[in-house]
């Protein structure tokens, strides 16, 4: 796999490039009656945390379906357990079909007043360098990226009355709570929303300047273990040194699962990980990624990682193994002369390719049964896990979208990792087949699940603009069937 | 020091043997008077963990220096910034002058519906062994007990008219709630308190017929210590091998304290520790202590300790070092996957004689500071420390309660150790330079601090018997001066 190449990207059919020009021209001339659309969207106060805040989750869930509706698609407001999942498709063409992911629903507000305005009541902040900024809960995460694409798909029906490639869509209300109804929904829905590859756009530009896409998602293995030592917790005096202390048996357990350099030390931990070829080893290790930064902004000065590894292989590439959480016997205010009977640890490790959860459960509880001591019991409880995703560097579908981001942002963009996973990813993986293609114009600074959250008006234009293209570069795809629109300009402006 | 050696006990002054004989008989004709007046105490509900009885606690005073004034003693009530302290005097004696020690404050009842009678109401219960039990909430922690000095006194007061040693007393309302006024009082108090030993009861029999004496209690030092690495928490995915984690950073400094074998691994922990004679040594090895059914009490099968070292060794005789309490990061239900910025422990270490609190905390602090790798900080916050206290075997305070407790009980009484410590003996020692000698009846299945708490009627009663003789002795004391009882038969059946 290469984060360089740039395969010849055929154009033998496809939309011709003048009808592209008139789309995208399409979208600038209306840009402000998009913007007025996104705010309209975001003053649906869609918190998914907040049951109260269910019927406000429907409305916007309603809102997207209307919207996709007024421009021709089959859509509806499908009911879960939980908030509704909208589902909508156009499927005209005979080119490829993508599927679009987004979610309609936002982090709380809290706390109110470190908000310089209403986050529900969007407004539009000019900057000293010319950005301006639209303010409002919902801007960036994930209301004004979703709305990019869906404006995309709006210039072209409006332009040429179709569009260039078959679209599926589907908005979950439930990301920012953890998406319990994503799965079940899936697997109800399968066969509907097969594709041929899943678009999002919950991520982030690279530079202001420099879009993304990213390639590779570590996987996840999420346990907890709990050791338990004496029936009772006991008084340290009385017991002190005989008895097996359960927090004492935990940390051992922790310290042996990685070694001085950073290392797990699970037997066969890195058995059957595809390294990285060369040429993508090389292709991030001369990315303009600024270490020391990215450190600093922690609060940290030096990585723990392992030294063979720069900072991005080892976050990106890498696989891992953190103890994020712990808790056993008194540890509130004050003092208890405890041992206590048990203690807990919840312990997750990021995978790569190569990587099975299943492996590596039964490895890493292999390593902690075998060194628990006699006395001890340890219960592990499993808290689920995915695969890596990768997607090949040779997908005609990653050349097509880096072709069209070339094209509307003057620079090639930046092929990268991500050290964590988007769950849809994973989950649209192993049950829809689908790789993805999460493309996102998001700034670092947009202020995601914090107050004043924003996104820069220049993210969305450039976003729709960036969608129009990618939708017609895909329509080359010589995977797919000639577009109905190959070659001929049959829409006529309709805005 | 040993545990068996019975000094020869000089009988050339101190009261007539008849004389104790005759205070007996008066403490057994006068049992009903005794328990009515437990009875009495019994029914105020002095719970000084909940601020709400703060009156209730003082009525418990008021009613313990009331008793002590009806029989001659100076009593007084003195107020600290919590409950009160009573302090009573009788020192018309020469012989030596001790100072008894107990607390009249009770745990709460919480949960009420456990309890089979009300707690506040306390009730003789006829057992199947012929036993009776005296149940209510500290009818043995620790007001019984501390009734059976006091009610030994009365009798030597009513048939004599005079006690045969010199006696103060304190008792404290805190013992339950850490008893936070308690150094300052006797900061305070000083000399007003100063005596030759202390004597307290708040502590158990050996066994049913076989009374004890707490010859060792291990010192304690109690240490916090918090690691940060990131200014905060950082998401595991994004930051996952690259960012240092304390939890991981933590553990490894736990398992750094202790070796394979369950020794201390902190450089010169060992130094300067007074090893237990062989005699002692021994003594304790040829103690009827069921180690099997001590680990069974606690859902343990095998001790965690150093092997070289009986259980009893190792509990009474040896330092310790445990984890009390330990939390870092996302402990609760779910799954959260940072890397949380920081994780505490709270790390207690039981200390033996030689062994020096403040030279232990900065070898401690040394060794966690030279594992502490670079990038994180770490924070120790003492949470206080007390010296191991060991009465010496050559004391004649001790031979001469030796002899009372054998000649009330009919067997030699068994010399222990304590791997924990009452903290007033740790605090008495430092601020008044005073040796104590806990003698306690209560049984191990008394139920302390649970519902249905009892004392036995059998306890109680030798307990009063036994301090008649233990008074009776020490007044035989060549420390001391002759006692104004001694060889005179000069008081009068005052009951």
């Amino acid at each position: 796999m290469s984060l360089e190449e740039n395969p010849d990207v055929g154009v033998s059919h496809g939309v011709p490039q003048e009808l592209v020009e008139k789309v995208l021209g399409h979208a600038d001339a209306n840009l402000n009656a998009s913007l007025d659309r996104l705010f309209q969207f975001l003053r649906i106060p869609s918190i998914s945390c907040d049951a109260s805040y269910a019927p406000q989750c429907r409305q916007a869930a309603s809102w997207i379906a209307d919207e996709l509706s007024g421009i021709g698609f089959a859509a509806s407001v499908r009911s879960t357990i939980g908030n509704p999942i909208v589902v909508a498709h156009n499927k005209e063409a005979n080119g490829p079909h993508v599927l679009f992911y987004g979610h309609y629903d936002v982090q709380p507000v809290e706390p109110l007043e470190a908000w310089d305005s209403d986050p529900f009541e969007p407004s539009l902040k000019e900057q000293p360098d010319g950005e301006t900024h639209i303010v409002a809960r919902g801007a960036s995460d994930d209301k004004g990226q979703l709305l990019t694409f869906i404006e995309a798909c709006r210039s072209w029906k409006a332009v040429t009355g179709h569009l260039p490639i078959n679209v599926s869509m589907f908005f979950e209300g439930e990301e920012e709570s953890g998406s319990p109804s994503m799965e079940t929904f899936l697997d109800e829905a399968g066969e509907e929303l097969t594709a041929d590859v899943m678009l999002l756009c919950d991520t982030y530009l690279w530079r202001d300047k420099v879009p993304a896409i990213t390639i590779m998602f570590r996987g996840i293995l999420e346990e907890e273990i709990e050791i338990s030592c004496a029936s009772r917790d006991l008084h340290s005096g009385a017991y002190g040194n005989a008895a097996r202390n359960p927090i004492q048996v935990l940390a051992e357990l922790i310290a042996s699962l990685r070694g001085a350099n950073g290392e797990v030390t699970i037997d066969g931990f890195y058995d059957n990980i595809q390294e990285l070829d060369e040429e993508t080893r090389e292709a991030i290790l001369k990315l303009d990624f600024d270490t020391d930064a990215f450190l600093r902004n922690a609060g940290l000065s030096q990585s723990a990682g392992d030294t063979a590894y720069s900072v991005l292989e080892q976050i990106w590439t890498r696989p891992s193994c953190e103890i994020n959480g712990i808790a056993g016997g008194h540890y509130g205010d004050g003092f208890k002369t405890i041992i206590p009977s048990t203690a807990l640890a919840k312990i997750s490790f990021r995978l790569v390719s190569g990587q099975c959860p299943e492996r590596m459960q039964s490895k890493f509880r292999d390593h902690i049964r075998a060194r628990t001591p006699a006395d001890c019991k340890v219960k592990f409880t499993s808290f689920g896990g995915s695969s890596a995703s990768v997607i090949s560097s040779r997908s005609e579908y990653l050349a097509r979208a880096r072709a069209a981001l070339k094209q509307e942002w003057n620079c090639e963009p930046v092929l990268i990792g991500s050290g964590g996973s988007i769950p849809v990813v994973g989950v649209v993986k192993s049950r829809l087949g689908l790789d993805s293609l999460p493309i996102g114009f998001a700034r670092s600074d947009n202020r995601h699940h914090s107050p004043n959250e924003k996104y820069d008006q220049s993210s969305f234009h450039k976003g729709i603009r960036s969608w129009i293209r990618i939708l017609a570069e895909l329509s080359r795809s010589t995977t797919g069937q000639p577009s109905l629109l190959d070659g001929n300009i049959t829409g006529t402006d309709q805005a």
